[in-house]
């Protein structure tokens, strides 16, 4: 049911942003201003647009999109508010089914995590597994800030690719 | 029940945000952001923080901003999928009880709004009634886009700061 690029670029806002809109989580506004580049000569495109707005956000701006992912296996995942596409996420790599231990683990670890950096532990959970991700948060939680902000912010357009891939066509291949 | 300021200082960004991610419609990620200039002094220094970032934000930013606004008495009221914050502030002018003739009047101003200026029209509705509403988006529609996008800026922070009287409290006047 992907549309493609044509039907993309027709939408009017609205319909963009109802569709859209939560390519980067919790942040419409994202989707709502690259509406204003249409036509977009490909997904490629559209993606670039993205990431170009969100490398123009301030620092400040950056981290708090950050503050607009939720915990993974974390409060909104038990208490059934995580939006569709993160639940989706979260469930592919098992992060619904994790045992109290690991429950537990997890919430020490994002714990810690939240306390160095003042935003969540973000990771494209459909390019990981279990074991990675409990290794990746135990090891960024080293890294400086400045670069796990930035290291954070490529997980939100690793993310931001799949969910575009999920609602749009990719591009077709070049006359093979 | 709002919280002085020391009570929103001394809150997480995960509550922070709860609490107060919708001072400005659909866009967690401006409270988000402003989390990080904690300790606020008072009311007015936390709405001068947002206020720093929308100026901040590139012209895309601020028309993307506004396109997470809903139309007034438009789908989102009929449907019943506006924000309590947009429900309570529309209802309070009467735009849940328009007869049929208003309501179809309203369409077509806003229609004509949004296609000439690829944003919906805002405005302080809890500062304004019916009659002005009306009129301010009959007249409106005839600005420069620029002139047009400042107006309804300062039309989204005077939202704003309405939406946050109602959860933190106002600055003691001093010393009276």
């Amino acid at each position: 049911m992907n549309m493609d690029i044509a039907t993309v670029n027709a939408l009017p806002y609205e319909d963009f942003v109802n569709i859209l809109g939560n390519v980067v989580e919790k942040c419409p506004i994202i989707t709502a201003s690259v509406w204003a580049g249409r036509p977009f000569l490909n997904l490629t495109a559209l993606e670039a647009a993205i990431g170009d707005f969100i490398d123009a956000l301030p620092e400040s701006g950056k981290e708090g999109l950050l503050r607009c992912l939720p915990d993974l296996a974390g409060r909104e995942l038990q208490n059934g508010t995580l939006s569709r596409e993160s639940l989706l996420e979260q469930a592919g790599v098992g992060m619904d089914a994790l045992n109290s231990a690991e429950v537990l683990r997890m919430a020490q670890l994002n714990e810690k995590y939240k306390e160095r950096f003042g935003f969540p532990f973000v990771i494209c959970a459909q390019m990981s597994d279990k074991e990675n991700i409990l290794r990746q948060l135990s090891e960024r939680c080293q890294n400086e800030c400045k670069v796990e902000r930035a290291c954070a912010i490529k997980e939100v357009k690793k993310i931001c690719r799949l969910r575009l891939q999920s609602l749009v066509l990719t591009d077709a291949p070049s006359n093979l």
